[in-house]
């Protein structure tokens, strides 16, 4: 494994500098792009890792997944009837499928559907950032996991885009709390900081049939574990989904700090993580280095 | 396998009468609603039915994988230019997003994608339907395998739609034969009859990493087979895709004729049939049965 | 003229009874719908009413012509890189247009144009609602208009959709003042409550080349006014415009209040009221009061 | 006014040069651009013209109020439920409102309105173009008027787009007759050649409450004439009706052949005509002369 990982890294580190780094906010614009890690974490808690694994990036989306897990584990199968789960087939922020789906998002990883997720769990929480920051440490036994307030804050500032959307499944009435609340606690789940060697372990659950071994603790059912990683393979990076599953072959979700994280089912987790990213918002290194490990062990899927 | 069968049957043939036929054209609205078959094929050569399995229907859009499955080996990546790999998020014929997306269909599986396949089989073969027929006769290893000329011409008269996505892709310079020819041979590959066990044999090179072994023929290479099952796994249901990969787990195309097709990578082609259909255009019953059998042994890929 | 104003009302009073008094807010929901009324107001200063014509009611969407008139006095043509001047073609809160034109909204008439123009009018005035109510009172001649504070603040509460509506024009950088702001002062001039009289009255500069003969004022140039009434004329009746130029054929702006104003250039200014609406949010018995009057005088300007 | 035309020539000749010539089929790309002309036809049969004003050229969209009449001649408001009288609101040949809107299209001057008019001029005329020629050799009182057999056909062959629209429309039921057969009439319409003198005389009808002086013909009663004109206020110029409102205060209809026909109600009929277009697709040379035309008698209905 050490092996394919230096050729990986051999492969991928000449690709950095045709991405782009991810600059909405100031405070993510300001990230080094030379940055590059693979961490791979086995059900047997073997640990294989390379570059910059232990390095700290902003989570971004990938927190969906956490959201998702902490809803269905409170909510159970009722969730479905706020938010959907099929593929959106629109960039990931767009508010006219919407507007014509009647508030309810197509799934939990665009962003609407990720504010209805919060939403709901800040009708169970009384800290849903607490809460959320809890569970993580505990799925990726680090206690230092922190979340980075500027880029919080600096999201708020930007949200005008996120508030849209909110607004517009309030006036669905798929919406239940303050809107400015949500999205306070959305932005603050976003803005966690984990490392490749985090984020893998922390996604370990979702290669061992929903059993998290180092915190020894059933996190989910296996067939909920099942469904989680189904809904990471049909809509799990934003409008490339497709693509991923065409090339990589596995359940993965992606996040604008550059991280993209993959299961393999009874066998590995995975965290690849570069800054740059490509026109689909996904990292550009990380999609190429993620498809070359598939191909190299056979990890696909299908 | 034979009792799970039984089990399975036990469980869909209730459903029957909940669902509704196909109705847009009348030659398809006639077929006995009251049918309910499935086949299982494995590698090895060994075959489980129950219930109608060799009794034939119309595969309608299971036909689109064949069709792809020809240009694939005709034109390899290059085909990529034409259509898209990503999910549709929308239902099935919708030109909305043809519009938006300068008349390239998201992917092979909606009706427009599949038109566009067959635009560039009609470029490759003298007679695409001739050529389409001689493949699946080779590929199911049953040389009756037939179109049915009603049907076909049945469709045609409807066409208006499909001839509207057509016209619609040729105006944005992404389609190249003549609509009409184009459309005949759509049809005519739509309306070709196959059972269950015809549709289980002729599916299970995708289970056998390319390899068909009834014909001795290697039909795509191992990376191309993952490929196709990857595009069944993100779009192969109309706009059910993602309940599909939620519920059942596995790559799998279905037909409004009320056929479905399932791949279990590296073990089994699966076909379960019934004709009614739920809301989303899926074998009502086909679904349930398929789910029941992918959640007792355990075949999901995720 | 009194003759007429009897046979018009005669035929319009049936009608009520067969429309829906608007019950988005409950504020609205409770006014009586059996009432009627029409003031016409002559260049010469003539004045012509029958039925509820001194009664108060909600003006709603007809304060978007007084917030224009404002801003185009004070902003001129640079106004429009703001704010379009077509028709929408959609029903009048739709957010997918708005989207696809980058958060330009079509016209100042629709609610996202109007919201546009409140915010450009929070940018000049220190209190733009104020500024309203002084010029409204102006114009009409009457110093008692006052806004319903119960009604403003029941549509602050509900204000989801106009807040997506913001918000998603603020991601645009279309959008300058804090929303919540913005959208307090537009419900409070959505709220200012007025009567036939007042508003043919206040409407009369737009029938006589932009002067007020009774505030003896020149509110706008002859050229802006003939601007302002071919936008009431392509865009005052939500998605009713071409109907209204098609029945009655005059520029006219409608509110859900259940009033409609009318302009006979160089004649007179018009306002009936009736609080039932027809299915596109038009005052029902008003539009046929109106169709009859302008076809019984020959008004229509084509 | 003949000072005036020739103030206005020296304004817009300098414009020529900064629009484009139509090119989307050859035989219209191949037209000089530097043309210029000016009709005006007055109700007591005074005819006012400068520059090239009795030069041929293609009418193309400027038939469809042709088609408008010769089909209210014969079915009357009836017609109104295959077509609607609302301003579109989209560019002019869009998919997407028409599938939005069930197969109805928004007005009569947009293409697929056109051509559904087309439709119901092929269920009434044995055929429809040679009933349309002879109409139209009436009204403008030439009898030497012709269609363009090579632009008919070139627009033929680049049909996709309409062809794709008159399918979409025929698969909601709303499009009676063979596709191929209405748009063979269709483009036969469009490619009618006229001058600016014939034009304004064949317009002229719609100055005069539907009497055509030169034919002695009541072409549509009085009522039927303002409601022409007012969808031509609202619609005739794609998707800048608003602004031409704005700008000129007149009922017009725009041709992509760089014809622009205005109507000063009870006045006149006016045909500007310069081959350039601007990005609405409408003759940018003929929009200011229009403008200044207006402004400088004071012609705007506002």
């Amino acid at each position: 494994m050490d092996q394919i990982l230096k050729e990986i890294q051999a492969l991928a580190l000449p690709l950095i500098g045709q991405g782009k780094v991810a600059d909405y906010i100031p405070a993510l614009a300001k990230v080094s792009a030379k940055q590059f890690g693979i961490a791979i974490y086995s059900n047997k808690g073997e640990l294989f890792t390379i570059g910059d694994a232990t390095t700290n990036f902003s989570i971004q989306s990938i927190s969906k997944v956490f959201s998702l897990t902490l809803s269905m584990k409170h909510f159970g199968a009722g969730m479905w009837d706020k938010v959907g789960r099929e593929p959106s087939g629109q960039p990931f922020n767009s508010l006219v499928q919407l507007e014509y789906e009647a508030g309810v998002p197509r799934n939990p990883f665009i962003n609407a559907g990720a504010l209805v997720v919060s939403d709901m769990n800040q009708s169970r929480f009384v800290s849903p950032h607490y809460a959320m920051k809890t569970f993580i440490r505990r799925l990726s036994g680090n206690q230092e996991v922190q979340s980075d307030h500027k880029v919080a804050n600096s999201e708020y500032e930007f949200r005008s885009r996120n508030a849209a959307m909110a607004y517009l499944m309030k006036s669905f009435d798929n919406f239940d709390n303050d809107v400015e609340e949500v999205l306070r606690s959305y932005f603050s789940n976003c803005a966690i900081r984990m490392s490749c060697v985090d984020l893998a372990k922390a996604f370990s659950f979702l290669a061992n049939k929903g059993y998290c071994r180092h915190s020894d603790e059933q996190v989910l059912t296996e067939q909920e574990t099942k469904q989680v990683n189904a809904l990471m393979a049909t809509s799990g990076l934003y409008d490339e989904a497709g693509n991923f599953a065409y090339r990589v072959g596995l359940p993965g979700k992606s996040g604008v700090g550059g991280g993209i994280v993959a299961i393999v089912p009874d066998q590995f987790s995975v965290c690849v993580w570069s800054p740059e990213l490509n026109k689909a918002g996904n990292s550009l290194a990380g999609m190429a280095a993620l498809e070359t490990l598939s191909q190299k062990i056979g990890w696909s899927v299908f």
